[in-house]
């Protein structure tokens, strides 16, 4: 057994020659990989738990982990970090893989009580969970940090205005939000730009907490939120965004979900998708999908525009927010550590460690994975007056900076 | 026959009821369709031209038009948008012209050889005829018109200067062009960020060119260019562009030309690729394809990034210029109009009407209809420096902005 580990542990560090690491088995007995101070200690508490893992690769090795079979002292993400070697490569995943995968797919039947559950699961945790180490303004999604020295509320609420620019609201307008989490673009939009904002959730915590904020606001018929599924949105918007939402969906569900955005959106309106996006299309990892979100599917670009394409949505801008996220979930596990006696007497140490893997997992896979955070501007049909330049995200809006065509006469020139 | 036409025309006409029109038979008689001031009268010499007109469809009308036999007087753009209503949707070709497409474009041999030929039959047309009426920098691809009253000139500096900004260059760095036209960008670059470039073309008349201005510029040995297919391109460069090109590369080709790319570029490396786009796979209009780009293909968004993320080189900035295109192609045939006498010298009237056919529906295409200008923004595998903003694009650049991901330690916080 310890040979076989041996052996496995030589081949992953050859891959990784600046990682030097330790490993200490259930024997007591300790052995050091690479050349230097290790950036970890594997600690291996039983040939059982190695075994595990082993056999069932991310999933086993998670789950002895969080029961604490598996400990790592030091650096966890440099040890994440070896997924992402050439040898767990996914395109090496055996037929029978991923013939599993084709089936599980097909056999997605994601009806509209089976996703209110799958969203239960993770976000009806509790807002007072939530409340421990978000942010103030609740926002459980990718932050924007333009300067180096945001704090995670400045980060995210300049992700709020970047996507209010992308959307060019102006006072009057509709905007509607799919997935509104607790509800922080909803009171930006309306609170800064004076639009009327329809939102949907499928949490029910989160719908209470967005009802009582409207009160407690005032922003009452300028901001109302329905708890229903996206598939049951209703009404015809000016403008369309959905942020850490599209994740949910699920693949079979793509090209619904732009159906009912083009519904929603009147033609010519503006709309904001704000997704995580994977290079190539893979089964969740199955802890992923067991222990955190279970149902979810991380869409592919091409995928996304294939489907908007069908339908006729037109993506003008897309940007890559990968390297905001790794700072995003950095200052979430800072944050989280901080509380973490409340964590532990809120749920118990396995739930803390099953966050804490759960978290650094996610950083490596934006860090040195394949994992990509997408914000896709886009309209509906056609637009001739967008602006010229995108300097309207990064300067003072300048009206003057907008496309207006004349009406061109072959015989004539310009006429107007 | 008359009947036949004016049964079309009123149902054509009802789709633009904005655009009344007029017609005048090869009888004397005429008509009028909606209400108003005409738009345009359409003149038709004989009952053969309007038959092959009906049962070519675009590539009978044009020819026809060519031929002289079908006259358009007044705005010729307005009878070209009809194009773009709902019953000349391409998405009702018969199954018969789908199968004849997938053939074609299964039959499609583009060697080397080949695709010279292509190349010469559009850019070998003469240095002296696109002298005439392209601006002094010689590009003959879409301009960046930052501002409403920017030349033709200074819009394809700007797009020159928006591109090399997007490269984030630095002096010393190495740089590839593929299908550089006349040399523009790898003048720009050389002379205003001091990078060295490669840059190749398979117009033979453009190869000389570039020689002699490397030459009058003194570029020597910091520009050089080579009359080659990108197959033969050779070398690993620390930045990549290619405008106005990938439209040649046809449809069966497109991994080929993004697996070149990844050999092309170091790892880590950035790239642009500045390319016409369509919504829907199609095959090129006939008329085109026959006179203007034989062997061209308008490749979809989610083609290009499929084929991209393929062999891992990450979009992170797409931008569309459509409406760009729109001013570009007025640009030029206001100049071209300009320069009628002297073109008809050089050529002759067929020419000249051939030509004005192909520019003013190359406008309403990008104006009306599913023709977008992609800019797309990508790195081989990863960069975890890049800006942190698009700040970099609009502004002075600011040296403080990209990021730099402190080493996280999961146990002792962030470390470096």
């Amino acid at each position: 057994m310890k040979a076989t580990i041996h052996k496995l542990l030589i081949q992953i560090g050859a891959h990784f020659p600046d990682t030097p690491f330790a490993v200490q088995y259930w024997t007591g007995e300790t052995a050091r990989y690479g050349h230097g101070e290790p950036a970890f200690t594997l600690i291996l508490r039983s040939p059982g738990a190695v075994k595990r893992a082993l056999r069932d690769g991310s999933l086993g090795f998670a789950e002895e982990y969080v029961a604490g079979n598996i400990e790592v002292q030091g650096d966890l993400q440099a040890l994440l970090k070896f997924q992402t070697a050439p040898i767990y490569d996914a395109a090496q995943l055996s037929l029978w893989e991923k013939f599993k995968f084709l089936v599980s797919a097909m056999l997605t039947r994601d009806t509209i009580g089976r996703a209110k559950k799958n969203v239960a699961h993770h976000y009806d945790l509790g807002n007072e969970f939530y409340r421990l180490w978000l942010d103030e303004t609740m926002t459980y999604t990718c932050a924007y940090f333009r300067m180096p020295d945001d704090t995670l509320e400045e980060a995210q609420r300049n992700k709020h205005e970047h996507i209010c620019r992308k959307l060019r609201l102006q006072p009057g307008q509709t905007l509607v939000d799919i997935g509104c989490g607790w509800g922080a673009m909803m009171f930006y939009a309306a609170e800064n730009y004076g639009v009327t904002c329809v939102c949907y959730t499928l949490s029910e915590r989160q719908y209470e907490w967005v009802r009582e904020e409207i009160e407690r606001r005032g922003l009452q018929g300028r901001v109302s939120i329905f708890l229903k599924d996206y598939r049951e949105a209703e009404g015809q918007f000016d403008r369309f965004v959905s942020i850490g939402m599209f994740e949910q969906v699920g693949k079979p569900f793509i090209p619904t979900f732009f159906k009912k955005v083009k519904r929603l959106l009147k033609p010519g309106g503006t709309g904001v998708l704000h997704t995580i996006g994977g290079r190539r299309s893979l089964p969740n990892n199955p802890w992923i999908e067991k222990y955190i979100f279970p149902g979810g599917y991380i869409p592919t670009l091409d995928e996304m525009i294939n489907a908007m394409n069908a339908v006729d949505l037109n993506a003008h801008d897309l940007e890559d927010l990968r390297l905001h996220y790794v700072e995003t979930l950095d200052q979430w596990r800072h944050r989280f550590n901080r509380r973490l006696p409340a964590v532990v007497e809120m749920y118990d140490e396995e739930f803390v460690r099953r966050w804490r893997l759960y978290l650094n997992a996610a950083a490596v896979q934006f860090r040195h994975g394949e994992t990509h955070l997408y914000q896709i501007a886009f309209v509906n049909g056609r637009d001739n007056s967008l602006p010229r330049t995108r300097d309207y995200l990064y300067a003072a809006n300048d009206a003057g900076a907008y496309f207006k065509l004349p009406v061109y006469d072959t015989e004539r020139g310009i006429v107007r």
